[in-house]
């Protein structure tokens, strides 16, 4: 996709192509990056000043990490030693992945998800498992979720805001799946845990709450990073922490810090780590992305086009006119329209459009979007 | 051994206890570094200052990696094309086994190695399979090496200058196994690939040269990482190249591109890569290095300890009185001296002792050697 659009932009001019295709944050860091990085820059000269630091992360990040999560995710007992800091959310989910997944064992996700998440599991012999959330809210289909599981069942992965639906699931959602976690871990030797992958927890609309995850099942762990919160996705850093009632705890984060060691991450970037400790508290502008939603569902409704409203994260996930997303797609890109057929997230009938672009980008589609609708409807 | 360093120092005190364990660069990156940072923390107001970057990394790097390799490894043909930034020369391992590697596949490596390499092809059912090396100068035993390589055997990794050894394997050795892989080649329909880890080619001693690999094969692949030579170990920034004559040398770009994303790296932390681009002449003061291993040579030969005088890298490997080499190991941590076993390497009856420490304690460790292995032998 990102050849696509480059390659359409060299040949029509960037101002007639309309890319929606990719998820990366646009924004640049939080004014505050810039100091604490001349901060870093000077201490520079010290012996060790960019040297490994432990698997497990550099302690004071851990530290700040646990003290923010701990109200975030409404567990106060979060301590540092249940934080693993990792490149990014993707490399403490393969890290994690590495540490409690034997080969035939099943990951459990609702669909559409981030295709990655496959690889994610397979690459050490897990199946994910894709069970279709309900339509058209895109809720966890909890009666779905529990037939899905068996005996190999060892995660079920979610990430809520949603990409690429937007969708936030609710709180009573997570309880139900929480209680379901527990019934069925209470005669099983290997527990099944709930992974909750949280790179938009900061990006929720309309006063919309994200219900935090971690206090609600001694099973739960939660990835997060700070690409798209501090607009920081190239330095790769984020964390995986862990109840801390979960049982035998410590042997969890004991093994995920000795995969991250193993996979050759060896230790989240010393820079990021300093850096998002440095600025933790910080955010880049949610407005910008608050104001972008409001113009892309305009667009949308402008073009007849039909969509759950995204409550977070900055994707919305539309039906595809005719059903067929790849041809409504491929025709969407005949008119310089870039985005990702729901097909691609294990959901067809629907298509990705990310709103992470500049505003004039989205204006000047409306009528792109709406020529293209309404000429293949036709 | 990190931790048994520190609570020694905890109970007799820094001066009394001298770690030798370790193989971390104790220095600080080279001068330029904080100028080069500063100048990377101004762009940070710009969008994307620290955004994605595509997953085989930041253009300006590879073409920095590719131009500096062209002519360190004697490839003129080198490119960009050719060159994945990697989260250090580890993250380029996994990601290189990941993408050529089957279940049941091979890896020959000589002993003494260092240890994680089973690891690294290990998560991708990959098998090391140890030769031991020539004693005493531990360069590599080429009719060995040929008797180990069956149907399955995919790739040959080998670490020169040598951790644990010291030991720079010489032009002819290099030359001898690619004509060893190229005659296996020749029949085979999945190729042996020679590959290099040389994160410590830049210090060699006495006017010692590392003999580049890159040229002597079409089947060499290289890495490389920044973490010694100028000390930014934290921030694992690495890369991977590929002879440019090599069959489907593409593909095999391609293959360590996606698993670079797939295994979670995403791409190399874009702090570090914009870092070493900026620094890339630059290097730590090697005459430092080269002082403390005079030094701790002194004081081997005065505890009448045997070893390989190291011709690169900073650690020796001595044979250990007795043979026993976790009995000798033991009985110098009750001395308070901290060595590694060679058994951790895969090699009984030797030791590693790694001289990036600070020179007083080599200098103060001289009459705890001597005793210490007087007692010993007593």
């Amino acid at each position: 996709m990102f050849d696509a659009g480059a390659e359409l932009k060299r040949k029509y001019g960037a101002d007639k192509v309309f890319d929606f295709s990719l998820g990366n944050p646009d924004l640049p860091p939080p004014p505050a990056a810039k100091a604490a990085m001349h901060a870093i820059a000077d201490t520079l000269s010290e012996p060790r000043a960019l040297g490994y630091v432990g698997n497990a992360g550099w302690m004071p990040f851990r530290e700040a990490v646990a003290e923010r999560l701990a109200a975030e995710q409404r567990v106060p007992a979060l301590r540092a030693s249940h934080v693993v800091a990792s490149c990014g959310a993707a490399g403490a989910m393969t890290s994690f992945f590495r540490a409690v997944l034997n080969p035939g064992d099943e990951v459990i996700c609702p669909a559409p998800y981030f295709v990655e998440y496959a690889s994610y599991c397979g690459h050490f012999g897990g199946k994910l498992v894709p069970v279709p959330s309900k339509k058209p809210s895109f809720d966890l289909d909890l009666d779905a979720i529990a037939a899905a599981i068996t005996d190999r069942t060892r995660v079920i992965l979610f990430n809520s805001p949603n990409n690429p639906t937007g969708c936030i699931y609710p709180a009573e959602t997570i309880d139900a799946l929480a209680a379901l976690v527990a019934d069925k871990n209470a005669s099983r030797e290997r527990p099944i845990f709930m992974l909750s992958d949280e790179p938009y927890r900061f990006l929720a609309y309309d006063g919309a709450v994200v219900p935090p995850v971690l206090c609600r099942s001694p099973y739960a762990v939660v990835l997060g990073s700070f690409s798209k919160n501090l607009s920081m996705a190239g330095e790769r850093v984020g964390y995986l922490v862990a109840n801390p009632d979960m049982p035998d705890v410590e042997k969890l984060i004991a093994a995920v810090t000795i995969t991250t060691r193993t996979l050759g991450f060896v230790n989240a970037p010393i820079v990021g780590q300093r850096l998002a400790k440095a600025i933790l508290g910080e955010g880049v502008d949610l407005d910008i992305y608050s104001r972008r939603r409001r113009m892309m569902l305009q667009v949308l409704d402008g073009a007849g086009l039909e969509y759950a409203v995204p409550q977070g994260a900055f994707y919305v996930f539309p039906a595809t006119p005719g059903g067929d997303d790849v041809a409504f797609v491929n025709y969407l890109l005949s008119q310089n329209i870039l985005a990702v057929p729901g097909s691609g997230f294990g959901c067809k009938g629907y298509m990705r459009l990310s709103f992470s672009v500049e505003n004039d980008v989205i204006e000047r589609s409306a009528e792109a979007f709406k020529k293209a609708v309404a000429s293949f409807r036709a």
